[in-house]
């Protein structure tokens, strides 16, 4: 064991919500105490790097913008690898809108390189009409995740995968997904954090995102059942996770 | 030949948006003449029987609101016939909410038997969010029709069946769709014209909506080629229709 590098998710991981989940801070401290790089990656695109961080930091979990990985970032510079300053119509939050920026992409309304859409809790027809037009009109069609609901107080919301669907439904034509269980983005992160393949862990609570983003990229795995996914559905996974923990704690002893 | 009523599709057929279709008038004079029975049977569901009766007078297309069958209409017959006054949260337009009423449903945002979508130009992520929650705690998920896109004046917009796939794959629960190709509206217009099957004809323009309606409900079909369905589909339609003409003026001597 003793990996060089971590990729963290947040959701489930280190976090419930508001509340930090057991055992996350004395998981980042033992980190920084050995000082192995650690990076997180979310699927969330709603927020900017400096509002996760923030986040994590009023739960005394150390973080700085640098460590943290949004899809929008991750679908930022994906499109950067394609075209620079590219035209993109977007349906998105703030931190959709930032990563784009930031990374020089201009957003419009009118004819476009390429259709991006994030989970946006103003959708509307209009938006999902004009994203439509453009698909069709030629305009390369990204979501930042495939997430098809999102927990929160209220129960399962609907996720960015189901209002990407409207899109995709309507024209016919599949986006390509940049976040978890993607490759793309953790080959992104893996580029971010400097660190080889073979000697970083993926740690997330969420089979089919986390893990399976872990396994579809050739990263070892770390499984803790403190979020979305049961234990008692660890028996049906068909490839299973390199480790697995019920919490971060059973963890610490090997970092 | 010599049908004894006619069941007729509108957009494409009649008219394309404000705009009458070649002999659309002729063409339900010579069933007035004759005294055939025609039933106008649409997938739109924004509209009241009415309001369409209303646009094809304009048009001098002979119709009174009884000509009328839309799919929010056939939507709430068959609710009725699972449950009378049933409990609907609903996303959609005026002709949906005045058929649910008018069958003696009623519209609740709270918990419900059903959860009824058609076209809605005013969707939010809260209708959305509701819909999604009311599904999952077991309401009947029920879908007006499948239209993924919609003709207008700016192009194809996003139809009722892209909008209901944000529910579908947020929930994982595949909904019951009511308007054509569906048979579910078919046997709802042969019984209110108090036609049987081998003596009724469908006439539409649209392959995949009106065709295939009269073909899954084993009604003899007409198609049409002045709508969305272009002639050189034609050869490639495994199932094909049992007439097919360019306008509407071939079929006169027939009637």
């Amino acid at each position: 064991m003793g990996y060089g590098a971590y990729i963290i998710d947040l959701d489930g991981t280190m976090y419930r919500g508001d509340e930090p989940i057991e055992f996350a801070s004395e998981f980042i401290e033992a980190l920084r105490a050995k000082h192995v790089p650690y990076l997180f990656i979310t699927n969330n695109s709603s927020k900017t790097q400096a509002q996760v961080s923030d986040k994590l930091q009023q739960m005394n979990i150390h973080a700085t913008p640098e460590h943290v990985f949004t899809s929008s970032m991750a679908t930022a510079k994906y499109i950067a690898q394609m075209k620079q300053n590219a035209r993109c119509f977007v349906i998105g939050e703030e931190g959709l809108y930032d990563a784009l920026e930031r990374e020089g992409h201009i957003i419009t309304d009118d004819t476009c390189d390429f259709v991006v859409v994030g989970i946006d809790r103003d959708i509307n027809y209009e938006k999902l009409s004009i994203a439509c037009r453009l698909v069709r009109e030629g305009a390369v069609f990204i979501s930042t995740n495939a997430d098809v609901a999102i927990p929160t107080e209220r129960g399962l919301e609907p996720g960015n995968g189901a209002l990407t669907s409207v899109i995709t439904v309507s024209t016919g034509q599949k986006p390509i997904f940049i976040g978890k269980p993607e490759s793309i983005i953790m080959n992104q992160g893996l580029e971010k954090l400097g660190s080889h393949r073979e000697a970083t862990l993926v740690v997330g609570d969420n089979y089919q995102t986390d893990i399976l983003a872990g396994i579809n990229a050739g990263i070892d795995t770390l499984m803790v059942f403190t979020g979305v996914t049961p234990y008692t559905d660890y028996p049906a996974f068909e490839k299973k996770p390199t480790f697995h923990i019920q919490n971060l704690s059973e963890w610490l002893h090997a970092i």
